[in-house]
């Protein structure tokens, strides 16, 4: 309930017209930098995030991937075809370097990749995303995410 | 927005009149048994859910138990005078054994504990808890938290 009265639907538009990005702890700004970067498949932007170290998590599907290399290769091939990627982000917090952000990761696209060839899908895909940030080198340590892949086979047995 | 309108509050007391326990996955069914007992402070039946490989940890303030004695030690320290104390929780969904919940939790109780003595405080703090669960041998293998406590700092400080 509470939640629900304090979500901020927190668009990264409206943070680029100064909705208080600035007053945001360091860890954050650079949190939703990078996420924008992945949104916005800027592999360029990505390739600074990343070092050889980095690690990027997906553990609900059970994945990971280390080094810069690696991790580009993945979400080049995740995402290649499709038309509208966002993350959503309802809350966000932190605690030093380790960023949290709830919401949901938003997909418009060709099927294919969903087991529905032929149709144009579209999923909001509940999920809490969590970074470890390394503010000072401008690197993403850790990416995990926890996405509801239920949820999100569930959005798609409804679309014809 | 679509996370807020699919939130669904499920309170405890609804599960045990039948409020869609059963057609829960089993992770999912011992993972709310575990957090009321957590909530509940029922401290004969935690027990019986740690063994001694079991880990607590609690990333934002960067604390972690293992084994049932030291995680009993804390639960019982930090929850100790708390007259109320429930995990509201809004999302929750696993992937095999790794469970998620997202919520808040909500403590009143003795103001000593934050910085406010003699006074009553209440508090809603967003969080997420992962755990991972073994339900063949009814053991919580892994539990962690993530909890915001700035923005429990910024309702702690407008009580007077």
């Amino acid at each position: 309930m509470y939640a629900c009265l304090s979500i901020l639907i927190l668009f990264f538009s409206s943070f680029s017209f100064g909705f208080g990005y600035d007053s945001l702890p360091k860890e954050q700004q650079m949190a939703l930098q990078y996420m924008r970067a992945v949104t916005d498949n800027d592999y360029r932007k990505l390739l600074n995030f990343y070092n050889r170290d980095s690690t990027f998590e997906d553990r609900t599907a059970g994945k990971s991937y280390t080094g810069a290399r690696d991790i580009l290769t993945f979400l080049k091939r995740a995402h290649a075809h499709v038309h509208e990627y966002e993350f959503n982000i309802e809350q966000m917090y932190n605690s030093g370097s380790l960023v949290i952000m709830i919401g949901n990761y938003y997909l418009k696209g060709p099927g294919k990749q969903f087991g529905k060839p032929g149709k144009i899908i579209e999923v909001a895909i509940p999920g809490v995303t969590t970074l470890i940030v390394d503010v000072n080198n401008h690197r993403i340590k850790k990416h995990t995410d926890l996405l509801d892949y239920a949820a999100m086979k569930e959005q798609l047995s409804m679309q014809y």
